[in-house]
């Protein structure tokens, strides 16, 4: 998918919503452990509830991975089940030495059908280069990450002054074309620096709602001339309810998400 | 598996070898393509040749997860295969926000049943504790790797002249007991810095052979009083022929790298 396709998507949805399928047995709605799979189950239901309203949808490789074979299976399905002009991501936060990240690319791109990948920064370009050299796929760049942990390294400051998310932003957009980075939604105030140094990447924003980010304020620093961002919401939308109607719940929280959007890429004057 | 444990093995074995299961279909040897499950054939053979040999073995997960349901079958058949003394290490370099990283900790210890893991620390302390959980299992945190890219971000120089790489030796040491450090032998110099930040530690040691790490430099610099290396080769051992063959030479390869490895630590007076 082109920067383009994406931004085609937004105007024409008036959203910049990507919703996280962080899908966990222990989570769902207790009604559907009888289904033959529960886990594509109930993403079926909430991209069945959601997919006119949000550009993008995120899977956490983690919560399919634990499960082993059937967790990939579920994964497998729910990936064929997305519409296809819908972005995907998988959050998979992989990275290595080059012949490894080729292989971890194969597996997303070619095995799986991803449009894009979280990547890691920490081993440099060569972890990173193997996912640009798929066309039309991209690779997501941890740059600031949205929990209490990201304050251990990330903030560390050089002799020039940059800190190192910083430096990851400068130097990996020189990686290639097709980079966006993972900007958490609770350093939204960072997104004014952000975009002096990365003004035309998209940016992944997790962390709105339950992990308590704001909309608003990753709009106003955030937003570009081809609103350059999709937020991520996971929780706050498919965990909103666990009875019958969860897929009507996330609907009306989904919503709520992409009518604020609405109005804010208005605002800004980025709908045809 | 206790350090202590780690230890007797290695006295035992008179080794500190970790062999590398980067298990590829496209280099294994050819006549093994015709069995219902090549990627196993192949590490079966190549454990029976060598597990009298080494200490650990590593399997580099995107080898398997690069070939979907198959390759994680394949996977599951290896680790169960592996004699139940040898530390088993899934190179995978996971981390993410904290109910995330949980998950990938359950994935690794519970629904495969791996010592140790390795980890990401880009995102901080968060990322890595729920690794740490598990009673027995490690969590092995990239530090400094062998790399080219390496050069990127982790020598990047804090004002109290700390590198990336030495404040996440010092901060990770203090997530938990059961930490081990990634650090690459192409940079074998900078072990002695390392073992003055991190005297305890074990440290998994990549880049012996196809990277050209020297694995006396990595001995005399990295040894400490119960070894505390795992030096890893794998395409130097398990990819020396493609013959019928091929088991057989990876055996004199590994015995090569055993013998050395006997010899240092002899010398270190480590053995009984």
């Amino acid at each position: 998918m082109t920067k383009k396709d994406l931004f085609d998507q937004i105007q024409k949805k008036q959203s910049f919503l990507c919703i996280g399928l962080d899908t966990d047995l222990q989570k769902i709605p207790s009604h559907l452990l009888d289904s033959s799979d529960p886990i594509f189950e109930f993403n079926k239901q909430i991209i069945d509830a959601t997919y006119d309203q949000c550009v993008a949808y995120k899977l956490n490789i983690a919560f399919y991975e634990s499960l082993g074979v059937s967790g990939w299976n579920s994964l497998q399905k729910t990936l064929e089940y997305i519409p296809k002009d819908i972005f995907t991501i998988a959050d998979a936060k992989r990275g290595d030495i080059g012949n490894t990240s080729k292989m971890y690319a194969k597996t997303f791109f070619e095995t799986y059908n991803f449009d894009s990948v979280t990547v890691s920064p920490y081993m440099g370009y060569d972890s990173v280069k193997p996912f640009l050299e798929f066309d039309g796929r991209w690779a997501i760049v941890l740059a600031l990450t949205s929990n209490q942990g990201g304050l251990d390294f990330q903030f560390l400051k050089d002799k020039d002054n940059d800190m190192l998310y910083q430096k990851v932003l400068k130097k990996a957009q020189n990686y290639g074309q097709n980079i966006m980075f993972v900007v958490g939604a609770t350093r939204a105030e960072a997104l004014i620096e952000i975009r002096k140094l990365a003004p035309d990447n998209f940016l992944l924003v997790p962390g709105v709602g339950a992990q308590g980010g704001s909309l608003e304020m990753v709009a106003e620093y955030g937003m570009n001339t081809h609103c350059g961002l999709l937020v991520n919401s996971s929780r706050g939308v498919i965990y909103a309810c666990s009875s019958q109607d969860f897929a009507k719940v996330a609907r009306q929280k989904s919503l709520e998400l992409q009518t604020k959007m609405s109005e804010m890429l208005k605002k800004a004057s980025l709908l045809k």
